[in-house]
């Protein structure tokens, strides 16, 4: 006898749940691709994915995951032999460096560790230290889905404003687009890089870069066809959009998506994933009140509204896991970059999720730390329910 | 902002929820009434119908809801004038009376109240004073939906035993089949009345009526051939399963839940129902240890493991349903027939539901009591989480 | 190796393709039954079933098929011992009439073949024997399914009125609505029955009931509850719709598929039917003169123009439906009610139908003649290709 | 009023038509993509992609459309400077030629008109010029989507070994793969590329690079971590296959559509598009022995069995697709790279197409001539039906 037969949970750090009007969207015949009602489908995605972004810049779509956007947003800014720098605060901000690397840059490494944001300080003192400029870019996640850490991208501008170098920032909101307050315009960010299946709620298969016209301006001479961002931008004819054939479902799926954050009001969106996040905290805090389980980030300002990472002994972290999803329906997330990988489990909160799914999730936790023996403190599902009751 | 945008869980006692296999099953284009691949799978029902039941008896299957099947098993009985006796544990054995009145049937009613289940010795009373064997049939329900009584089949069919009396017993399962161990059979029923959206989890649309040899022998020899169960359980051609056209995308959709439940198995199927029953009584009981929350049947063993009704103050039960449901995206059920209404709230756990939706629903009330002020012991969502992990 | 991968096309009088919007209004989670959208959309349903009737009759919503609608149209009006008329034009005229004696009605029938129309002289002169004014109702089939013939239903209310007799009059549009025009009001129906699954595009498993004032007084003061048409035309309450559980998702299905109606217009409709029906005419009437196919109706103003019949010698048809369907991906329907029967089939052009689908079934048809040796004339398919040019 | 409103029929040359079977498996939530069943089921596709190319060599899976796979080929075989020389029998081979020159690739083109296949000796005789082995790849297309153009592979290869020349032979099979018989292994090809979106029958979004240990061995030793075939081949982790995140529900619409052609065999796949293909051809040629329609291709053997393209006078092609589309429901291909581009239109037949499907584009053209007045001669349609009616 197993308690998981039901509708099954995924509550790892993306792909996340779709929605089902998304998932009606898609299921349909292929379009005209030549002309039609697809062409002015696509034209109105653009403005909502500014919108979602809070930019005016302009916005490529790529059928590919987010390591295609990472390398998509790298091929348009840089020659081989440029440096970057990596600001990193988890797996994902190494693993674009290691995309820089495949593409002949030179790449270094500010290294923030796995539980702390990057310091905006020691961003400035890197970039002061570039007296010749050789810095082309500073890359960084706005919230590294492996560790959950959420940095602060305004600061990272205000460092590169300070130190008077002009290095584009590029960032990552594959994890947080959708999720956590991001303002692209605001916070001076040059480059941005997400993907569909997260914050965004669609199956995995396109993800985006949007740049301003200061990246844009850097763009080498000679550069691949099939990545440059400026037909994909602003096609002058349907298929240059996609550099060939359009991914018709995926951006059906997408507008379906679009259309429910428009409904609901992006404010709105992160007023829900705030609150969701606050009451998964307060379970966790509860929960480690005694006993080996803790948050990665003790900072709560700097944890993310769409990813949580967690810690515990040894081992304890997979057979809760296994516990979750083979007897209850809920799958989380493994500890993905972290050493040993069997002490750390994620969960994802992002996108397509309300407070009966976070207590389904939380509740189901609550009784796998006890089918699992894993020493926890108490009260932690009351505190949760008391930050949802809140609003 | 709400925090209900995300995946809605509808946790009334039924329509329940829909398995994606089962709607996959349903998406597709009609098929050749006549001949081919549809007869073979319509036939292939019959025998998974009678194992869900645990019974070798005939099945019919009615393109209609439950009161479908009501009429459908009153006519292939009775005839105008006939007595039937309704045992009542709740709204719904009323309603089978008043479709019995409907067909010109003389109805008396053995009133057990909403919150007890039939007293098989009133009922062996009753029988033993029926000297001249004017009541045909002994009407009940297994679980009544409304008050979610669960009665003692074979304690009636032991006091039917006992009074010599030779009616025929006629069971409504329509709220406990694949959810509450039914055994046809073993417990002597000769007629038993389902429909497929609760523990078959099929979109409302069809209903079935098992009867055995000696309730087909009852058969009027006039009688409406559209509700005549011997063509449909016995048809020598195909269309006559159905009188006329066949419903063909419940039948696609109920052959997928039939081989959910298969693949599961029928004892886990009710293993699994009995934890998750015994999971949320232990909350209910936390909450209503302190305040005006009570379970509406105090003896576990009269309790349905698919729906269970709530009682609390005046006005309180609207009020949390309407928060569950607009702030957190669960939908429970209304008080149905009870008095006032408004007091009265039903969770309907049946079908398709595992530990983690388990925990999304009781964790969302918990959040609901808090943000709607009604007073409840502490400890509740442990509780729930203690017998989930115990399995 | 077979011609028949790909998409099929189902080309039987009845279920008949189903759109992909309707399919996909289907896939979904079952709603809140109590209160919500379910209410309103279902209430949006009555006023457009009205439209594609013509009428401002109550109607009533049946979960059921074709044969459900005619028991519930019966049990409405009549009682037992009560006398009916059927003027059959095929098959399914003597169905509804077995249906009327399952109730314990008299049944007489007047029979006007299974080429020919009802005559409305025939009909005027037994209505004007019946001095006695026994037959209670005249039932008819406007199309029956199983021969094509299309009666004219405004000489049938001629007939009734010049007799003077006041019988209701009571239509089968099952085959035709949303096909051939039909005007409730305007000819004078007092009770229609239809179902979903041909021209209103839906799976099957609804059926419906039009009503007018003059036939809802005529409703017996004992009758069955479950069919009562008075409280699903004008429900109190919710649930009296469909006297219990909503057929929720082929609701949802109804709404899609009568949109697509409304969209479209419904005059457009009736006027597409009528040049594809003009088209596979043009085709049959060519291939018809050499060889043994021939058009069950010779004269084209008593053929349907959802639902044809043709007649070939024996064998010939079913080694042609069994070559277009496994050969070439086309299903036709079976000579239903006709002897021999493997010398007639039918095609369904019925609902969502357009030229290209007509094309491709004609298209096939030809093929298939000319694999299974049947001598045919030439030009079929240039024929109907001019009726679709000319438009 | 129009004649189109039912089933639409895309017949462009890709997307093609997409099976049910591809859609209900796409629709559906997105698994664990860190263990479990989407392990297993990626893993057994790459059987399955090797079966269709009949070869043995390495595929990998790229999140891309056909400009993906292109680009990708060319990253794992070429530096910037190389030399490579595409045979071109239309715009894709072209298309192919400006990608390389994106990527810095000095291209070569050797032109072969759009009417006509690559000429063996012609390629035999440059490649012996090459004295100096500058010639890195010869680029080819199996067969050219924009014109049909079907080109002898094996000659290709016989041409190269003649020479003596050790150039990698790249064929693009995107338009082909799954309709023309193709054997990469046989016939001495290197490197193959393709996309889903065709034969493959799964909705655009994904595409594929086979490629056999003699192209993997002229891997650069820097180049990019995105398009490494390595890790994607033969995957040490999961991720591996798609350097991050897996396209999941394309490759559940793939799974499906492999069960596909696997349930009818790969030969019965390609006799049934042979078959289909000469319908269609005996159509045209019939349709332009009188008037300006004429077939792109003369010599059958140089046709391809997925695509057909088609000249007319300037603007004649362009009414005929518009009145085919908003009309009769039949979407045909523009005349893409073709001058005037109105004067041309293509016919998609590939992947999930039967009789009946042909019959009805087919019929459906009958029609759009005769409405838009261009001149034609008779007997096309029963010419057509005449080599579907031998089989």
């Amino acid at each position: 006898m197993s308690l998981s037969h039901g509708r099954s949970y995924l509550a790892i750090p993306g792909p996340s749940v779709i929605p089902d009007a998304v998932l009606r969207a898609m299921h349909r015949a292929s379009p005209n691709i030549y002309e039609g009602e697809l062409h002015d489908m696509t034209a109105s995605l653009i403005p909502d994915l500014q919108m979602v972004a809070r930019t005016t810049a302009d916005v490529a779509i790529y059928i590919g995951n987010g390591h295609a956007a990472w390398e998509a947003a790298l091929v348009n800014i840089c020659a081989p032999g440029d440096l970057v720098l990596v600001c990193a605060t988890g797996r994902f901000g190494h693993g674009w460096g290691e995309m820089a690397k495949g593409l002949g840059l030179e790449v270094e490494i500010l290294e923030f560790g796995q539980q702390a944001p990057v310091d905006a300080a020691r961003l400035e003192a890197r970039l002061r230290a570039d007296t010749d400029g050789r810095i082309k870019a500073v890359l960084a996640c706005h919230v590294d889905t492996s560790t959950g850490v959420k940095s602060d991208v305004a600061a990272m501008r205000a460092a590169l404003t300070a130190s008077g170098h002009d290095a584009l920032l590029m960032i990552d909101c594959i994890a947080s687009l959708g999720c956590d307050d991001f303002r692209m315009d605001d916070w001076g960010v040059d480059v941005m890089v997400a993907a569909c299946q997260k914050g965004l709620m669609t199956p995995a298969g396109i993800s985006f870069v949007w740049f301003n016209a200061r990246a844009d301006a850097r763009q080498p001479a000679q550069m691949s066809t099939y990545w440059n961002w400026r037909p994909r931008a602003r096609p002058a004819q349907f298929y240059q959009y996609f550099c060939g054939t359009a991914p018709t479902h995926h951006l059906y799926g997408l507008r379906a998506a679009l259309d429910l954050i428009k409904a609901e009001g992006l404010d709105a969106v992160f007023a829900r994933h705030t609150v969701l996040a606050r009451a998964l905290w307060a379970a966790f805090e509860a929960w480690g009140a005694q006993g080996p389980l803790h948050l990665n980030v003790s900072d709560a300002a700097h944890r993310s509204h769409a990813v949580t990472s967690l810690c515990m002994a040894e081992g304890q972290a997979d057979a809760l896991r296994h516990w979750c999803e083979h007897t209850a329906g809920l799958t989380l997330g493994i500890g993905l970059g972290r050493q040993p990988e069997s002490a750390y489990f994620r969960v994802g909160h992002m996108g397509h999720i309300n407070a009966q799914m976070m207590m389904g999730a939380l509740g189901t936790i609550q009784a796998g730390l006890m089918a699992t023996g894993v020493a926890h403190g108490p009260g932690a599902l009351d505190a949760a329910a008391a930050v949802i009751a809140a609003g």
